[in-house]
């Protein structure tokens, strides 16, 4: 058995890790961290947990949850993760942080957040970790950042093009759409139900932060710098991100190419799907599981590569990819704890 | 390794029994079988579940599916159980029925279904799969009726005070609220998502078919025939159901002794919890999990007892709990595949 | 025409006040005051009323709103009516209030709000407006207490029975439920979408605010104190009351009968419209709409009375009940403003 | 007052007809056709309508619904217009259809429907009525085909720039997201509420019928042929369309000028609006009610133009924009009938 904590146990992506590592056959959980419920039962804040760990009580003694894991799973609001951070790793512990703190270099981030990069030292140790791209060098890691979202659904859909240079690197767009849950929750107008429910509508157009995560990735993957137009969207669902992505073709690139070229891809990743040509992901079908369900068309009518991606926001982009790097890192089968198939209806 | 299969595995109770049944460690499926898409495999039908049982086809050899299995799930309309039920009775296996084909005396299911009971010869052995009331006669059982999904929440949240006497028989008012998957998978109208979207309303009042198989149960537990208001309500939300109840107390009960005598009758059941009195269950704290909160209060101004009970009814409500019955059955721990906690958010 | 003005104009029953009464054909708008967005123009806060009074600027200075209106709304939180009452009727106008604070003897307010009732001395003039009841002392109102959302429906449903001595009057049970919006605009947990969506939950059980509203105005038809079960749930939608009540029936009182006193009731009232016996209320029906649909039935089993009220919180729950009110006062034909239909799908 | 008929009125787009017409000063409804309802009362049927039209019988009697009117609304499915159609203009009648039947040239109805153009005789006197753009041909015109919901909010992002020649033509990217109600309300497997709740996803990717519209006025916007990629997605929501679109930029035109021309384009259109650059559309915002709402900013690092375009799909995407046609036609002000506001929250 291997000691976990959560340092931000209480918000959504906390609780989440919480469900799916007390799951996990090889985890005990050592102490789990919140600052707006510290010295209350879990089962009483989150009755859904009752039945596992509803009796732990929540503390605010950061330095103590550390100390008593092997592993460190941070799910804090972005900007406040350098400092638990620092912390682990001097204790010699192995951090998964879920955060935005240590996905990009230190200059995009500040120009990006509009604030300097809360730990530019420990930058150099971080791994980003989209286990599908990078699993052995997460395997090595003791700084895992986990991947946004957005991210997340967007790379695992492009990578296959981009990196096999199938598509017109300077022609991508990526339409998403993402549920509310990923807003956290901290109580805002633009989260509560009656503004939410019954509409949708985009938000950050061409400035949302996690543009540059996936500008820098796609830049990784092609050997070239990668500018795209990314437009997030609101969507009435709790959970749920589907990315939708169009690309220039390559002269000559035909649907069975494309084809051939994902499933290859992907063909021993146990998390992402390619769904036959035609058939279209739902995001209902990874409904609090940890897949990536991906669908795609050659348009020949106007020469591009149309790609959809679906995940859970919360479990493939957030905790569930959190808990795959972790078993990556600790040498556990990828899939621990992550065996539960999507929720539907 | 148990052997099981599902008749009518395509339904939303169907499908849901696959999701449980394919996370238990001791069953093996040996077939799935389904009128509107045999011949196609599973995870092209239902692509939330290709990460687990995809490639199995689907089936429409009744006879062969129930050949190949020692425990036969029927998960199709009211109706049509009789003729697998007898079949697999015949053969020797061990029948858990989700339908209401074998939950009421003849008689009465054919006052409330407008048509005679479909296997009356085979009433006798059936013994109603309520787990936590009536667990040593299920365990013994060769034919299991899975109780409906408003009779669960109901009686679950009845049966103490009905056993202790505390509640005036004659008084008692349910009034519960169902998601939409209650209504099954056939397109209908009324299940249309812009006729059931930001709206809600009763249907069968005074007339409901699950008001018989509540009053059977409660007349059973209290020694004396039992007649009850049940009102069910469509709400906007695909799972859950939510029964609140009100009952007028006998003379001089106060919520002490009524919350003393909730928490011993379900001590030991794994599968409800009692909440603290104040604390009231939302339906969202046991999306996807066996589990059935209660909560309840003493109104003094009233003197009536007000409870309610939340449940998933896809799962506590009918595919859980058939897997809960099934594992009574078969002698594995009653809470094996059903482990999974609530997804909440 | 005449000049209004609203106090609390950004609200959600501010801004449902508006969009009411920038379709009235005898209503000027005067003034609109806001806390949290003086200065601001309306149609930047709320673009959905951009059309009609979108260049209106926001003022806090609710002296001069006053002034310059002959009539007042005030759409403020409870307890914080008082002032602008007194001011407003000082000054020879006419107030319209939409809170709490002029709905209950000031004992009761006191015992159920847990502070000192706001406005004592102006407790005598204000009238309880619902306007089916008290139409005509509405009309020659100063001071009109619009009634709670709650209170409308089991009001309108039940006044009748009542009145008419149908029903016993001690067993009166109220199960309503209500779409997220009674919550107010203010950012609250319990009010994030991912908190209120795919799940419902009683809350408030035998303790909500709304119940002493109910037994004031049940007690003055009745002639005699009555005391009744009222239990509120949360329901994922935005819009919408649903108020199923049960309540025993006097001897020999049967549908037709019942039926025959609800319909005489209700013949003149615009607003009301009972159903056929066996059909039943969706509260989409009256989505945007200021009506109130009534259903209802006799179970002969259990000798009771089951009535089901629909109606919008938001129109006939508070905005548009209170431009009803406001046609009263002001001799206008009642529906003046209020002519539109339920928006369906 | 003009006497009008809808053939086809107990569809989804039917009866929002019948709700707005109610409201319309000059219109008198001569009879509401029904091939499902025929003989029962309206209100019986949408309780909804109750208090307007409620005492109507619907009617199969085809010829003498077109009898009795001087302007036929036709709403039914696509491909059975051209009977009433035919027979309403031989009898001097003016046409609204709302259908695709008169939308597309025959040969590009073929290709892209898999049948025949219903009435390729009728096709030359039909005006593509989107009144923005040709309000006074539809003035004058007898059959007015009223266009699809998608390419409404299309065209209307799309055609200052592409007429303004602001955007390269061959690099338009349409990605759309619409409710439920767009797909009517006949029963099927994906419009029932569990099947559409909670998620969404793309469909008719590259083959959706509107494709052919969008690119048919386009074309016919820039003086040469236009494709388009155009992407449909199915939205947890009843009502609303948002399209989001991507072009790219001619050389050096920047936000202002873009804003410029937007702004200019629409001043005198009432039921387009242009909100300032950094403001984006929600849907809620125009819910019931017949605006467009559009958003735009320029992306200079991807050299874009970013759009998006909120309308709800049964009123500017349906009904409403065929009152619009009719007002225009019958010399009405143009807004006669539609200025109800849209209903938030």
């Amino acid at each position: 058995m291997v000691r976990v904590s959560i340092i931000g146990a209480t918000g959504y992506t906390g609780v989440e890790l919480v469900r799916l590592l007390t799951r996990h056959p090889q985890v005990e959980v050592a102490a789990l961290t919140s600052q707006s419920y510290a010295g209350r039962r879990l089962g009483e804040v989150y009755p859904h947990l009752a039945a596992a760990l509803g009796e732990t009580v929540l503390t605010d003694d950061v330095e103590a949850a550390v100390a008593g894991a092997g592993y460190v799973f941070l799910a804090m609001p972005h900007g406040q993760a350098a400092e638990p951070a620092a912390l682990a790793l001097a204790a010699g512990k192995r951090v998964i942080d879920l955060s935005a703190d240590f996905r990009l270099p230190g200059e995009t981030y500040a120009a990006w957040y509009a604030q300097a990069a809360p730990a530019p030292a420990l930058l150099d140790q971080a791994v980003y970790g989209l286990a599908e791209l990078y699993g052995p060098e997460v395997a090595g890691a003791r700084l895992v950042a986990n991947p946004g979202c957005y991210p997340t659904s967007a790379l695992l859909a492009l990578a296959p093009a981009v990196r096999a240079s199938l598509v017109d690197i300077g022609s991508i767009i990526i339409d998403a759409k993402s549920g509310v849950s990923g807003s956290g929750r901290q109580p805002a107008l633009g989260s509560l139900f009656c503004e939410a429910d019954e509409g949708l509508h985009p938000y950050g157009v061409a400035t949302h932060r996690h543009t540059p995560e996936i500008e820098a990735q796609l830049s990784r993957l092609a050997g070239t710098p990668v500018v795209v137009s990314f437009t997030p969207h609101l969507v009435p669902m709790t959970r749920g991100i589907l990315s939708t992505i169009y690309a220039g073709l390559r002269g000559g690139v035909g649907e069975e190419e494309v084809s051939r070229v994902y499933m290859e891809f992907y063909q021993d990743k146990p998390f992402v799907r390619v769904l036959p040509p035609g058939t279209w992901p739902h995001t209902k079908w990874v409904y609090g599981s940890n897949y990536c369900l991906l669908g795609l068309t050659v348009d020949r009518r106007t020469n591009r590569l149309v790609l959809a991606a679906a995940i859970d926001n919360l479990v493939k982009g957030a905790s569930g990819q959190a808990v795959q790097n972790f078993n990556l890192m600790a040498g556990f089968p990828e899939a621990a704890g992550l065996e539960g198939l999507g929720i539907f209806p």
